[in-house]
């Protein structure tokens, strides 16, 4: 039962900035959780809000230095440059409109850009911000932070070492319930409002918030793309602008097919994602609500419960791991998992090197499938569930 | 912890008579097996299998009278009707293809007959059969025996009073594993020989055998009917003649949508039929591995398990339950309430009346709902998952 | 997916008469149901209450011929040991104080007795009927319905195979929560009411009536016997005369060492019988609520479900089976295994033979440990919970 | 879903120091990972293994300043005390035998001391301590750590407000298997060796290791103290020299009963902690391995699944919650819970107040509770279960 070193910070903590993240929001709070759990990141600075008065105040509330508190991400890209103690990285918890015009000002001052999902509110941005990545000397990780999950990288690794035959059928879901009544009426949910108004969290809904995470995390494990799909789309809860319920066909390249559904008008689930890959020489299954845990049946045996560091569990998942088995962990060391990875490869991006691990992170490639997916199931649902190739 | 009084037989048993369910047969010792659990039937005749020989030696095996034990079930109709004593019902349990020819020549005889599902291999045949039905005085009830569950007739009846609001979205899944393997190839096993054979099947494979039950217990629960569907089968195993994994997007009259899965190549399942229904004001979720329990969460409110006679149980479960809560009732128990209703219904034809529970018991308009419903997913398949309206 | 043919009854059915089981009884409902599920016997007899009049009502609602509905088991017994068509076994299903001299008047006339659990109110009727057993040349099988369960009985051939090692420990559990309350007070209930008498149920209340089949699943499973216990007995409701909770350290023979908890006043517990059982080489746990599946840790190896009838499952299991895996049988099948079982050895004792089963088939001696075990517990807990050798 | 505030830092971070908790240990750094989450305590100085060079490579494994990396707790005591940026507050994570003498030093100096459980290893050195803490201006805080999961204090709430009416019984348990053979023969296994030598553990084995910790969850949630018990130990494994298996007997002041076990040769078992505790009007269930939910039966109605920060989750629950309903907390953010009262607690006391949620941390009394409890455990279990009164 020990418990590895490798989660206490080595060497000098990497600076870090956050864009976003101020009173009322929500996931910015989960990357500080995040970025503080292993030791790696210092957060020095940021622009915690839209409006500079906000930012200030947000700012002293987490300790930030009076001066390194910005009104803007602009002004804190152009003058953290400028330091010789500058932030090394910055974290993007925006509203998602927001994320590529902050994401470029930082990249193309050479800044590493960690980045909430989905990646942008339109295609259009999405592009521009490839562009920017690959004129940038920086990272670009995105934070679907299911990925972090030790029994996620597990079951990839099994799928990939053939332990299910040739994958099948793949079908993953993720229902929620917030969002069954009209919460974004009255304007006090700022969550609510956000994410269900077009301008700022793009064309899809429910299949843009969660639904690209069901869709990464179904490409993660399996290992498969997906080639083409065909989506029904609703908006149930009268005057909702965006979906909040979504079912999709899926087809995927080499001939498995499957199905995802993502809904937040689901009585009774709070955010109940869950993964079921099927191949023709066993099953996995995975629940977000209980991520310690991946089940695997070898067709023809009995079944089997794999659990993180416990019988069955593989050097990946340990790695990714932070106490014995049957001592949970949960959303929080799964996202720290994303910020340990992107802490060693800042740390190797600073001796010119490439990180072992950088391979498990998702980039800017994750981002524009997610964009492909989230516009293929738009254009697909508007045109009657057609079929639409990704 | 009373039971009912009421599983134990009134007055004179029903003569029953059998067609199909000799030796290798699966679903015909369960019939057998529900027709004996209340006490309420006596089998007395049978034409058990399709060679006479076989056919005389099931039903010595299971002690028949010499002379009621027949070589067709033509004979077996002709000679019963002309007894005095003979059968007041007949269980048809054969592979699909001969159900209609079967149940036709009971119910022109007057005989009731419960037949299993689905309907018929055919749509022609299933038209000639509900014809036939139409034209007779006995009772026609088909063995959906799903809904014969007590917390399966629940779930309809809190949907019905409103529990749940509006129904907006049905996920309905049936998963199993016994056909990832080419079991049908070298001719051993018998219910695999049959069930992927379209001549004895039908058209469908999966979404004949288990998605008709799927799509019964969705409508059953949920009150509604299909009105549109869009499905993507596959034959996954080389060789095999019809689906063995279905993927369909349904639409609902009113406005509902839903997802049905069916699948005989999932491993790690066995018989995994599982609804999921969710309404505007709550939602409710029901696992036919684990039938004693139903979940209901109402909108914002804990998630409540409620359990057959235990708490939260509704008169309607009740009745159709024999043990106390805690003491499991299975799959056995769920079909034998098919078959104490369809006493319920025959006594009562008796008396020239109608039977409380008859509406609970699915009939030939269940049975042309699941072939309209087998018939639409393969056109839409062969269209490339188009929308076909039922 | 075959069902076995044995399920259905061969030869002619066994005559079997009733005492106890009227109007407002519980278990002789369940004994009847069991007794029919496999064809095996015919309730042609019964004295099913204590008063005449009731008896006969009783009698004509079950569809008895009035001459064989009797007043009283004394006259059933002379009767029916008269007749050439008489009963071959009784089912004895009266409140505990009954058993004895119901039982010692067939067990007299060479009728088999199948008598529920426990044995008997007291050790001095329990030693008498001992002896009653042991001068008859009729069987006596005890429903300790539990070791019915076809998982139960490949559990306790893992133990017997070595699959767990060396036992170490057994803990035992079976909460309720139905005497919550003080049920029996208003006289209602009779269930209630004469399991809380110690005039009928014995000295025992929550230890007699559950406590005892806590006690022999562990025995049965575990192999092992009892050597010594400490019980510390509580009534929690006020004004009740007999144990509701009771909490027992056990030591077997050989060393392993184990808790047995019995309630009826935990609050959320219908019917939780539970067992673990732990060697030096692996774990065990079943669950009465979940019956068809075993959970199996071979130590240092990932958790194993074993499905009955599905992969893992045994020779043994599959025997006492009717359906396939994935399809739930309760506890009305495995009641019906031990009438099954009982019918076997009937049948082979009217040849002469001895059953090969019958090993399985709780007896006299189960009976007598059972009364050993509720003697002890009381005696023990009257000394402030020493230790008390069985 | 907004995530409190309150979970970063306020004002400046408090200086902590460390003594134990260098390679090969488990608790240090979940301990150090406890203290960053939240971001209210900077490590700054260590005495982090019993010999000098190795306590000098842990510190600078982990960052620490070259001349607050001391050889021995005593060293650091002395030096902290005289600086003026010393640390405030101190971890002791060392083996059992080490926690008196290490507390002690720091509190004479008036340093906060939080110390990991059980307090000591012998009821001499837990008085001592005790006379220490009551002489100290500084807080003592002791890590029983399963008290900061939100639903524990959500549980420990709900029986206090009497939704469970007068608590009757109370089970409570926590298997693990990792003893199950003699890990600690070779001397490899660090903690093994350890926690099964009397010298450096204490005279409790299982019962002091895990025992400890399901006897303060118990007290802590039913508010309820042991009055007298009753224990059987075992020492399974060949050759161990202090128990591995639990069976103890609980009485409650106020008429409540229990059963504890505690096991670490149970094959199956990770770290399985789990509670019931049962009154006159309703039962609660908690299980470690699942801490994101509390099960809940009013009597007579539906059970209920509370979630933390979901539908009935309580206000003392979400104030120990980070994240939203279904993206599950563990047990490092219960563990972290404790840190962040501890910091709460630390900065009151700074300004010379009182925190208001220090009734909800285990100190002092808690730590003599369970030594008290392992004593008797031990005499009880010496005299053949005896009843021993704490």
């Amino acid at each position: 039962m020990t418990i590895s070193a490798s989660n206490d910070a080595r060497g000098r903590r990497i600076r870090l900035g956050m864009v976003g993240g101020g009173k009322d929001a929500f996931i910015g709070a989960v990357h500080r959780i995040a970025a503080r759990l292993d030791g790696e990141f210092d957060l020095v600075a940021g622009a915690l809000s839209s409006t500079p008065e906000k930012a200030r105040e947000s700012g002293l509330a987490l300790g930030l230095a009076e001066d390194r508190s910005y009104g803007s991400f602009e002004d804190m890209a152009n003058r953290e440059a400028a330091r010789e103690d500058g932030i090394e990285a910055v974290s993007i918890v925006t509203p998602n409109h927001m994320h590529a015009p902050a994401a470029r000002a930082f990249l193309q001052r050479g800044i590493h850009v960690i980045c909430d999902k989905p990646l942008t509110a339109t295609m259009e941005d999405a592009q521009g911000l490839a562009d920017a990545v690959a004129r940038s000397s920086a990272l670009f990780i995105l934070t679907h932070n299911y990925t972090g999950y030790p029994m996620v990288r597990q079951a990839r690794e099994m799928v990939a070492a053939g332990d299910l035959g040739t994958v099948r059928v793949v079908q993953v879901e993720y229902p929620q319930d917030w969002l069954t009544e009209a919460a974004e009426a009255d304007g006090t949910n700022k969550q609510a409002a956000w994410r269900t108004d077009p301008a700022r969290s793009g064309a899809g809904g429910s299949v843009g918030d969660i639904g690209t995470h069901a869709h990464n995390l179904a490409c993660f494990v399996s290992g498969l793309a997906v080639e083409a799909l065909a989506a029904d789309l609703q908006s149930f809860v009268p005057g909702r602008r965006v979906d909040d319920n979504a079912h999709v066909l899926l087809r995927f390249a080499g001939g498995a097919r499957g199905m995802l559904w993502a809904s937040q008008v689901a009585p009774g689930n709070e955010n109940a994602l869950r993964l079921r890959v099927f191949g023709d020489k066993g099953g996995l299954e995975w629940c977000q609500e209980d991520p310690n845990y991946l089940w695997f049946t070898p067709f023809g045996e009995p079944k089997r419960l794999l659990t993180r560091r416990g019988a069955g569990a593989s050097a990946v998942a340990n790695a990714a791991s932070r106490t014995p088995g049957g001592h949970p962990e949960g959303y929080l060391e799964g996202f720290a998992n994303i910020y340990a990875d992107a802490a060693g490869a800042i740390r190797a991006a600073r001796g010119g090197e490439r990180h072992e691990r950088l391979g498990l992170l998702p980039g800017i490639e994750a981002g524009l499938d997610g964009m492909r997916f989230i516009d293929a199931c738009v254009r697909s649902s508007k045109a009657d569930a057609a079929w639409v190739r990704l």
